[in-house]
């Protein structure tokens, strides 16, 4: 659960809400993330949204990873825009889950992310 | 084309390589880049992938924008290891372009990236 | 909007709902859509969602294109079973437009599509 | 490997080579594919594309599935056109392979198509 907290620390990521498949964080915009059109590099808001993921994944157990995602970039964000990203479970089978997360300045959508997660842990019901 | 510099030398991405549709460039893992199991975070994969990618798109011309990306995790990297992704122009329609980027640590794949450019620029041929 | 009617009926696909970025739509699974291992093949299914997620984005106006989709296939439905697809819109922005659709018979997920739309028509706003 | 033969016949698609992480597979635009803009419905190029996937997959061993798969449509097809598949092995890792699959009419790239699959059978060097 607490295993990001190194990333999410140095990127000034904060933990919003947690808990039964959701999560909420928020990331303000720094002058590092930027690139040389003023606008925020997406792969920051990827970072972002994959933290809110694997919140909301570890909210349903300890040991899981990311096996992949997709993302779309909708709006650009600049330095300085305070972003949050809210995850929320789509589907969860066997040991792999699908988590939608939306992240916003205000209310703008900035991009949609999907993520896939897979438990390591035994799962209930498999041969 | 030097637009991601800021945050490239943030996170110590060298340029390798850069021309016709292809680039690959270069990231060390920091300890700032894991988490608590000790293992990359992948947001950072996702950012050098990204970036080669842009050097990539970058190559066609100077205004062109990440639009989607879909990345799949394939193994771990740790604190130390010398990351290299190589990025390769999958095909090119009207305003829009596909590029492939694998990321590796030796001959060893860390990820699969496949991103999704927009030209902003007046394209030959359009209505 | 009637205009993937043929292709419908064909494979007996069935509208139930359509309105305001939203549409549901069934399909019966036939001998012919399974394969060898009596499991539908997948490329049915995408295609009951990709026609779910036309009529939702077609409820938004007459001349909007798929350009890309990522589906996720979650459990393996067989002959004789009903499929239900569900489409709702997550964003749009621009003259593009991001739908989820879940597919699923009964209760049980059978797979997560989603889809991206691009609009042909003059968008309001637009430079 | 022949598990698709049914699907495969109905929808008029010949295996053109198959074998060792590779194959193509041909297929026919029929008047019952397209839909009222006379262009393919998106759904048989994803059907064409997984089906040349899964028969490269299954190069590899018996009883491997989809789990998932992105597809982006480049260019339109229509009624008549002769649509042909290539699918390559991009990499595999455990039970897990990524599959990359161009589907061009002539020297036109009509999609790419990326393909996620897992193997059930027991693989060497498993924990």
């Amino acid at each position: 659960m607490f295993g990001d907290d190194a990333v999410s620390r140095s990127l000034g990521i904060e933990l919003l809400e947690f808990g039964d498949g959701r999560s909420s964080a928020s990331m303000r915009v720094t002058d590092s993330m930027v690139n040389g059109h003023a606008v925020v590099h997406g792969g920051y808001v990827f970072l972002l949204a994959e933290t809110a993921f694997a919140y909301a994944c570890n909210s349903r157990g300890p040991a899981t990873v990311t096996t992949g995602a997709e993302i779309s970039f909708v709006a650009a964000a600049e330095a300085g825009d305070l972003l949050i990203a809210t995850a929320e479970e789509r589907t969860r089978f066997g040991r792999n889950g699908i988590y939608d997360v939306t992240v916003r300045r205000g209310d703008t959508v900035i991009a949609e992310f999907r993520g896939r997660s897979r438990t390591s842990g035994r799962v209930e019901g498999e041969a």
